[in-house]
């Protein structure tokens, strides 16, 4: 919360969206239960709006018209555009990546292990957030996408560095080929799952494959890489 | 040519590109070799706004301006812009795509020849043609990419089906692991090419990696598929 309530700016001069301003209490309180309920409304009504139109095309006005709210309270809530795609980003897209990598994180020093974890964890955040693939080709796999920076600079390199430090390691142990760059398969890791993911209606319309789903991906990834994996191959 | 020269528009209002028309000629003449090279050089100034700008967002205007004619020439040579669209495609990217398809058609039944014509096909096609993979994830892979409607109802179609066919007469006869699904095999050799390609700017960033290049990644993805074809893994 940026201002106490009595600073909230008047509506603006369009009036078809109508304010539902917070409920009103003391500087210092903390926000109530419909407040916080709020907030993550204008996240997914701004979530909603970016992923449907893209995120340079996409005005306050129009995730103030998506929520039901003026600009006004929007601007109230995080300021400026720029600060509510950091918000977004942080409480929406970092949020789902954490899990993915809690999961790896969690899945000891066995490479297979580790692998099975992160194709399980994306095929898993897919199904909940059926955003998160169109998101990640416009707005970061896209030249110029808006998010590709933040990625770089923020939590995106978290889960890529992970993968490269477990599979790094596990070579030198001697149980990854030393043939395969580890970069280069963590590369190949998303290439299997988000990449396929992502493209599903292109490729099941193409194949007129459409009982091919998320399953079918999350099997095939797991039957080449393990394929990959098996030692004996030098 | 759709007109004789006679009726070739006006220069329209903005002066500021200069017209360079094609040489006077009678109508029914086959043009000329200057009408020839003005073309390419039109297509060459379309697609290089295609890949800078995104599809969608750019005008003839934008086109007439990088190629330094007027719009009204340009219309004269193409139409309008989802007739120039038309021919930038079929003229730039499926010319690409052939070429690809051609090395996959010519390389037998053997099916490690087969994924081999199309790992190098693709990298040949990257590295000859650096706009593709830019091209590919904005218009294609993007939902709503300008692209993605011709491309499953073009000459898109015809490699990947190529591949799949290609791969499930393998399958039939013994040489591929009955657990690999041959379409979403054809889904993964993209995933192990186009992709990493694509992305090559965001990995090598992630990894401080920009010493690995096309070749490294047409090394991996060999790596990788060759382990995935091999017999006696069922």
């Amino acid at each position: 919360m940026k201002r106490s309530r009595s600073t909230t700016p008047a509506t603006t001069a369009k009036p078809a969206a109508p304010a539902r301003p917070p409920r009103r209490r003391a500087p210092g309180r903390r926000p109530g239960a419909d407040a916080v309920d709020l907030r993550e409304r204008l996240l997914d009504a701004a979530l909603a709006c970016f992923v449907a139109q893209g995120i340079g095309a996409t005005s306050l006005r129009d995730i103030a018209r998506r929520a039901g709210v003026t600009p006004a309270l929007l601007h109230y809530y995080f300021g400026d555009k720029l600060q509510l795609r950091q918000a977004v980003v942080a409480e929406r897209l970092w949020r789902v990546m954490a899990e993915v990598h809690a999961g790896v994180g969690g899945a000891g020093d066995d490479v297979a292990a580790i692998v099975a974890a992160f194709v399980a964890g994306i095929t898993r955040a897919v199904a909940a957030n059926p955003w998160l693939p169109t998101l990640w080709v416009r707005e970061i796999l896209c030249e110029g996408g808006a998010l590709r920076g933040m990625m770089l600079e923020q939590a995106g390199p978290l889960l890529p560095r992970l993968l490269m430090e477990r599979l790094s390691a596990a070579q030198q142990a001697g149980r990854l080929a030393p043939a395969l760059d580890p970069r280069l398969l963590v590369v190949s890791m998303v290439g299997l799952t988000m990449f396929p993911l992502a493209s599903a209606p292109i490729w099941q319309q193409l194949f007129g494959a459409g009982e091919l789903g998320a399953d079918a991906v999350q099997r095939h990834a797991m039957a080449v890489l393990t394929r990959v994996l098996e030692p004996g191959h030098e």
